[in-house]
């Protein structure tokens, strides 16, 4: 039987381990399952925004949610001058807990599975509303997230080839020599022209921290569609307003959205569809070959909940974690005193036991 | 030099020896003097009122506050129901974080912490607001929080003598015995009217999950100093009504205390007190011999905040702790992903050392 007072933690060690075990794409289609599950039954939770603490280097987030059985949360930070001081920007770790005990099930780092849960986040929304037969994806951008959102188009959607384009050359090499062997045709492009040429799907995530346009109108045609993942804060947008005005909209939580997304630029009530109720199918994805979709990703708590759920389930069957002893557990309630001094006790035993 | 990656972890173990190492009134103490220091510099804390998520058999709660240098939160529930089930109503863990790089810096667990910094918290009203030359504590209630309380009474405000008094004989006995030998005069009382009998500090510390009167407007005599610290949410009170109507009221953060709180059964602008201004001599703390004083305590996020500073800072003499592997650190920030491919290579290494 599961002790008690102990708390399944995965490291960032394990967490490599359990990905490499079971398969980056694997992973990620897994995870878009239990984003596509939580999203269908999207009004039991309880939402919230970010909870930021901010200060003039970055910021410190907590982003919790619960469905009424689990309750999950995100610790993650922001702090773009990190990269100068040999830090990341982005750092995260995440736990979950039991809504009917308060105890918690699960600690786990989350950076590896931050950037998994975004892949799969985007490999859902593709898959609702690229257009059939979509095999070639553009990604512009080629940094951390990069090699995981072309995996995920490729299990999930079913892509064959990945066109690349990075405004520094150094990064599409990093991520075509990452991404060998994997089964996609990989194309490193010398521009973004070059790189939607051909392509169903584009999808955008750089690192900008500032409105940058890193897709322009003129080169998005028809029927095309795009995710774009790197606008995420108030201040950082990727697309041309143009697209946008051009394309069906849909997002994760329009609260959110509008402040951190690229609808930062278009007016508070400019129309916006939500994508957990395209999967519901209250509301259509695609309306047609000839219709612009755009992803507004930012990444919301409840992907961060499905992760959580996905990696404590996946623990069923792997031993990759340790059991913290975070939990206090006297035998008897009231007796928290007693149980700090008995501890005396015991180590005088232990002392004894190990001179006798 | 500290790995940039991992983060000190106190398990309930390390915890409890390092209590066992320092003592618990020195721990006491020290936290006091920590409470103090961040009291003193209260407008400086970015405050909010905690994050609750509410279903129906309990509460989890985010507590997060930072003073700019240092952030930190406390994530605890509240479950009465979890007693029966042989769980603890309540458990506990904080982290603290650096606001400058927004790299974790501490993970504890926070049981046994949030004891030590509640009694703590008492201790610093009770020096503020006692009587001169108390020596004698009536403490009613004498559950998980009764030893903590009376110890820190003893080292930091100089009582010499406690009078217990709790509903259940058997938790009185319990108490007695673990109070046996720390130098405390202990006498075990039949009714709170035996109990309060010549006491200058009377502490309220009961678990009632209701509005109760464990103390009764007759039993308060003129000058005595009360800690409240059993009613912390709504709906659970301890003292009667007329002991606010006479009693000068001190209280942490007033937004969180006028839910939580005594004070709840007043009106919402019922004059009340701030321990920090007290403390920094903006407020006049105890105005005559005859004033009763009463801190109606609940229990705020800075303190849980100077208890994890403390913490940290002692583990820089102590070896109770270990290093979690919790933030991914890629030699090259944008290839998260080879970090994670670059680690089948080393698994690989491993296995031929092994075999070899």
């Amino acid at each position: 039987m599961k002790a008690l007072n102990t708390v399944p933690f995965v490291s960032v060690e394990h967490m490599m381990r359990l990905v490499l075990d079971l398969g980056v794409e694997v992973c990620i289609e897994q995870i878009a399952d239990y984003i596509e599950a939580d999203f269908s039954k999207w009004e039991t939770f309880d939402k919230c925004p970010r909870i930021g603490s901010h200060s003039d280097v970055g910021v410190i987030e907590l982003m919790p949610t619960s469905d009424g059985i689990d309750y999950g949360f995100k610790y993650v930070n922001g702090h773009p001058k990190n990269t100068k001081e040999g830090l990341q920007t982005v750092t995260a770790f995440g736990l979950l807990a039991s809504v009917y005990t308060g105890y918690p099930t699960l600690l786990t780092e989350m950076t590896i599975l931050t950037a998994l849960r975004t892949a799969a986040t985007s490999a859902v929304a593709t898959k609702y509303l690229a257009p059939k037969g979509a095999k070639t994806l553009a990604m512009i951008g080629n940094g951390a997230q990069s090699e995981f959102q072309a995996l995920g188009l490729k299990r999930v959607c079913g892509i064959d080839t990945v066109r690349l384009y990075d405004v520094d050359p150094a990064a599409t090499r990093k991520c075509a020599a990452n991404l060998a062997g994997s089964g996609l045709k990989v194309i490193a492009c010398g521009s973004a022209e070059e790189a939607v040429m051909g392509a169903q799907i584009i999808t955008t995530c750089t690192a900008d921290k500032r409105n940058a346009t890193v897709l322009s109108d003129n080169l998005v045609g028809a029927g095309v569609h795009i995710n774009a993942i790197g606008g995420d804060c108030p201040g950082k947008t990727e697309l041309q307003r143009d697209i946008l005005d051009r394309a069906d909209i849909f997002v994760e939580y329009p609260e959110q959205t509008r402040i951190e997304g690229e609808i930062q630029v278009l007016d508070d009530d400019h129309p916006v569809k939500e994508l957990w109720q395209v999967i519901t199918g209250q509301v259509e994805g695609r309306q047609s070959a000839d219709t612009i979709t755009l992803f507004d990703g930012v990444g919301f708590a409840i992907e961060d909940f499905s992760a959580l759920r996905w990696l404590r389930d996946a623990l069923q069957m792997s031993s990759k974690f340790v059991d913290l002893d975070m939990i206090a557990d006297p035998d008897e309630p009231r007796d928290l005193f007693g149980m700090v001094m008995r501890e005396v006790n015991r180590m005088a035993e232990d002392e004894h036991g190990k001179a006798a």
